[in-house]
């Protein structure tokens, strides 16, 4: 289970004035602390970034990568922003990860930045028709991103299909399809297909006590169904991290293995 | 999923020595607990009682039955004690339960039991051979039980196979093993076999503070997997039980589903 720290993102007030101003300290601090809390990736959301989007990617890679010896999860969809990203990234710890492509045909240039830079990319499965129903038409739309993948060259192992988790409280019965579409998605290759989600949009628009409540469950089913990735608050999760994997036997059961 | 209140169990002290004195306040006590946390019937495990146990178990099952509106699940390897608490037994709040029988041949008296007094009952997939070695086993084990229950005349419907949750500590691979051996146990049949579980076996022999964090997650895939009963401490799992329900859509979701 690879654990991408969800927490640089441009819908933080904190975050976006920081990057503003281009002040490193708050951003190497939540890069450190997410890093302590285990996650071993971090997710640069920068949003569209149309205005001075390289510029704003390459600080912020830079800044991070100053802070922590880890790979950054380049997510904007402004392609220019994207390519500096994976420029400037230092791969001495691993590779970026492009986040995101979708079927929209404005997105394939993201294929495209995934092949010249030989790097891994999550394929978002949403469809022409807006968001998926159910767990079959996120199957149907993962087929038609691994084909697209395909033809630009990319291998199917460089890819991470993303269900798209949405709101519990506005979609719950998305919730379950989401689980599914994880243990389908996995099926459609031999390695399996891997799968990655941003956890925390389950919760969002929920009381801020459930919100953990709601992300610790959902992520223990989809750690079960053998999720691959996942974006997410690494000190919401790293207790369900350790726990499922002592009780699924992915790690030896110590009495000391949450402080491990 | 039916949720049965683990705590009235000989192997507490405060109970113990609640049995030896006839004192009827801590008992009382602890079902009424169990009861405000959700428990739909209360365990009265009074273990082999050898010795009074017929004058015990309908002192309990009394006891249990003038505090809280619900019925009783009786836990003895005595079958004199067993069958004084089915015929004491106010069943205006619901069936007794056998807990249990297995493929131990002296412990078939409990089948007719379950036939007599015409009571649900719970099978123990622990085979002639010791403890079983995975859910393979588990599963033959139990279509040996079954078997042997509808030579008795009993119904499918009335068994709760039961897959032996082991310590983790000691038998870490057996925990996948069980949740592997819930999901297997419901293709039995048509309608699916019921599955019941002990919880909190699994984190025996475990640090304090980390009984719970096991028997949680654990219990998250468990309810994930089907199952369909489980004695647990209610307090424990109450937060469980109710996010799992909202996140598969068996329960809607409110902003207070956890206060409902």
């Amino acid at each position: 289970m690879l654990i991408i720290g969800e927490r640089l993102s441009i819908i933080s007030k904190k975050v976006r004035e920081a990057l503003i101003k281009k002040d490193k300290e708050p951003i190497k601090q939540i890069a450190i602390e997410q890093w302590n809390f285990g996650a071993q990736m971090i997710e640069a959301n920068i949003g569209p970034a149309e205005d001075r989007g390289k510029e704003l990617m390459e600080w912020v890679v830079t800044t991070i990568q100053e802070s922590v010896p880890l790979p950054v999860s380049l997510d904007t969809t402004n392609p220019a922003a994207m390519e500096a990203g994976l420029k400037i990234h230092n791969n001495q710890w691993g590779k970026p990860l492009i986040n995101s492509t979708s079927l929209d045909p404005e997105r394939f240039i993201m294929f495209e930045l995934a092949v010249k830079y030989s790097v891994p990319i999550i394929a978002l499965t949403v469809g022409k028709g807006g968001l998926p129903r159910d767990a079959e038409e996120r199957v149907e739309i993962a087929v038609q991103l691994m084909e697209k993948a395909v033809e630009y060259g990319i291998s199917l192992e460089d890819i991470y299909l993303d269900p798209l988790v949405l709101q519990i409280s506005g979609s719950q019965n998305q919730a379950k399809e989401v689980l599914k579409a994880v243990r389908l998605f996995h099926e459609l290759n031999d390695p399996p297909m891997k799968t990655i989600v941003g956890l925390s949009n389950l919760s969002n628009g929920c009381p801020k006590h459930l919100r953990p409540v709601l992300n610790k469950y959902f992520f223990a089913l989809l750690m079960y169904e053998g999720l691959s990735a996942a974006i997410v608050n690494p000190a919401e999760v790293i207790e369900v991290v350790k726990t499922i994997n002592v009780i699924t036997g992915k790690t030896l059961y110590a009495h000391s293995y949450l402080e491990i």
